[in-house]
């Protein structure tokens, strides 16, 4: 077999861990010199590979390269980019990996990704340039089919969990004479995992989080008001955990509903403020609120070691699946056991992932639409176990900058 | 000398370490069983101790007590309560004092309440009931005086560094086709300590944050807009740091200039959104924006070890300064050299402490007014040393709620 070049590219919104799947990709590939040559990261995803910028890593030194393990965000660059379906930017970027010498592409990202992964593997065979196309999965959202769970979503979950559980704490020392409701706004536009998370604070009913607001629930004014009601009457104060995405009836953020600044231009984004202003107006309850936004995603300080161990063998396998001949897959985490987890590396076809979603499981949500169940907790809990501390330095964390030296151009 | 009892209350806003400070002071107290009998806690800080609803802490087991050292919040219960001047409530107060055979005061929190210690000592003497007042330090605001800094806000320092460097990270990633100007604001309506603190995550000008907002200086809005273009075009994005206590020319807080919910209501806190809305509207940048509000000073789960240890060792000294006939003071950190740190335990007047400010020095601004300086580096760095995580249980921390069982009132 001909050694060939390998390009990895990472795609969508990165994550704590989306950099431990690149390290098991390229420390893997590096153990298989006969087979794979140099591993090509694309610059900035997908844009780099049709502009040929083609980052070198095989000039990044194995310590740098091991780093990545502890390094939150896209240590390569990534970006939001769907290629035209036309087939021209596909045709382009067959031929940059003809000039490359490439024979293997990874493609770590969501839904989309997989679907485009599916299609380059398809079109270079039809292309008569064959190139074993690999996906990797990765998204906050946690919705891909298949795999137990997307890499990126149990440190997010156990960020949310922790920062929800901590300011709970905060809220009850002072609910006496002070704040009484407290707002947490977290990720998940479409779907309700991350905000689910929040519930792994509680270990009871009676602590917080006492309110969750899920997306795929309709925003209800007057229950919610209730409840945050008869939580402070009952605990002295409540914590809520909001996904920006809820909507009310009329199936509107709430977020983009009716916020202005003082020139009369809609205020963008923040649920948790117009909650907040909903409290006070209707409920008179002292509020605070907090927006967690990209610290959510990119808290690798406190990553999930599970997470952590899935993302790096997902790259693993996704180079193993490749030199041991499979072809347009997507390696997963498959659940043997809740309790202790016990999980597994499988693999499915990516025409089989493309474009499907993965939504939270009816019942996930409690009854009363405001809270997770039993079976949610089974399902979450085993995610965010384990601690996988970066090594730190001067008090801050040791995160590697790479070097990223690009590869000259050919066309 | 006679055993008295004690009294350790908490004030103020809490924190990620005030709980490490009652720890010093129950801990010593319980090896001096021959002075001091039992520790009373304050329910719900000053107000507690004023309604007579004292928490017997000899019912909390040693293992409890020392699980104080890694949970934040106030255990016992805090609150922002002055005590009126006329005098009416210190006399209430010394005689609860009286009721429960008390001889010491511990009052833990910022500059009001070291003033409260102070007049209790004073007029527990005039009314020929003595009571040995010991003031403790904290406050996330860091703006006690005499102290090197204040329990608490090394912890927070810590979480903001962290926070803008992990988001940081993340921006740098998807700045070519995506956000480009991301907007951290955090706690500090007066003082700017713990935005400056988010500079600690730049190691040089072209590491995020690109620009700190200080309440010390008043907002310029054609000036931090130059700053913003001026940073997307050098680094392609741009990390801004904000402290929630920022002004406009006309001295009014930005978090509430303006911003209305569509019944016309204003909308209360917030200065990152207002800030958004400005970048966007005269830059056209895609914004990104995040609230830390209590997470930041909740956030025990990476809490400084420096802070931690200072707040044991002033919670320890405060009992030992009264048991070594030491009234009306409070103990403080001396900071004896800058790096390597090294501190010791020193003390001051109460006296001397009671409503003075501490005021953030101006040579620790940059002469452009939106970064710190070299000497406020060398200040803040060591504050934020050495990671105190809390002992893990199924991914969560293991923070203590303890049982809080309240003494009969005598009444």
């Amino acid at each position: 077999m001909a050694i060939k070049n390998a390009i990895y590219a990472q795609s969508g919104g990165v994550t704590a861990v989306i950099n431990a799947s690149a390290c098991g990709v390229i420390q893997t590939a590096r153990q298989h010199p006969d087979q794979i040559g140099k591993v090509y990261a694309a610059q900035n995803g997908i844009i780099g590979a049709l502009e040929e910028k083609l980052i070198d890593t095989s000039l990044e030194s194995d310590a740098d390269i091991a780093a990545l393990m502890h390094t939150p965000s896209g240590a390569f660059g990534s970006c939001r980019y769907k290629l035209k379906d036309s087939g021209s930017e596909y045709q382009r970027l067959l031929e940059v990996f003809q000039a490359h010498d490439i024979g293997y592409f990874f493609y770590n990202g969501g839904g989309d990704s997989q679907d485009t992964a599916n299609k380059i593997a398809i079109m270079s065979r039809q292309m008569n340039y064959p190139v074993t196309c690999i996906g990797i999965p990765k998204t906050v959202d946690n919705d891909l089919p298949f795999t137990d769970n997307c890499p990126g979503f149990g440190s997010v979950a156990k960020y949310v969990a922790i920062s929800t559980m901590e300011a709970g704490f905060d809220v009850a020392s002072m609910a006496a004479s002070s704040t009484k409701v407290f707002i947490l706004e977290v990720m998940g536009r479409h779907a309700g995992w991350i905000a689910a998370a929040g519930g792994l604070a509680a270990q009871n009913d009676s602590q917080p989080p006492h309110i969750i607001l899920f997306p795929e629930i309709t925003f209800d004014e007057q229950a919610f008001l209730a409840k945050v009601d008869e939580s402070v009457k009952q605990h002295g104060y409540c914590v809520v955990v909001v996904s920006e995405g809820i909507r009310n009836k009329e199936g509107k953020f709430l977020s983009d509903a009716g916020l202005r600044d003082a020139f009369g231009h809609a205020q963008l984004g923040g649920v948790a403020p117009v909650i907040a202003q909903l409290v006070k107006s209707s409920l008179g309850y002292k509020y605070h609120w907090a927006v967690a936004d990209y610290l959510q995603r990119a808290a690798r300080h406190i990553a999930s070691q599970v997470d952590v161990d899935q993302a790096y063998a997902l790259g693993k396998a996704a180079v193993e699946l490749a030199l041991s001949g499979h072809n347009a897959i997507m390696p997963i985490v498959k659940r043997e056991q809740d309790s202790p987890y016990r999980w597994r590396i499988d693999h499915v076809e990516l025409k089989d992932v493309a474009n499907q979603e993965k939504a939270m499981p009816a019942d996930y949500i409690r009854a009363d639409g405001m809270g997770i169940t039993e079976a949610c907790r089974r399902y979450l809990a085993p995610l965010i176990q384990g601690e996988a501390y970066p090594p730190y330095q001067n008090g801050l964390p040791k995160y590697v900058r790479l070097k990223n030296i690009l590869v000259p151009s050919k066309l």
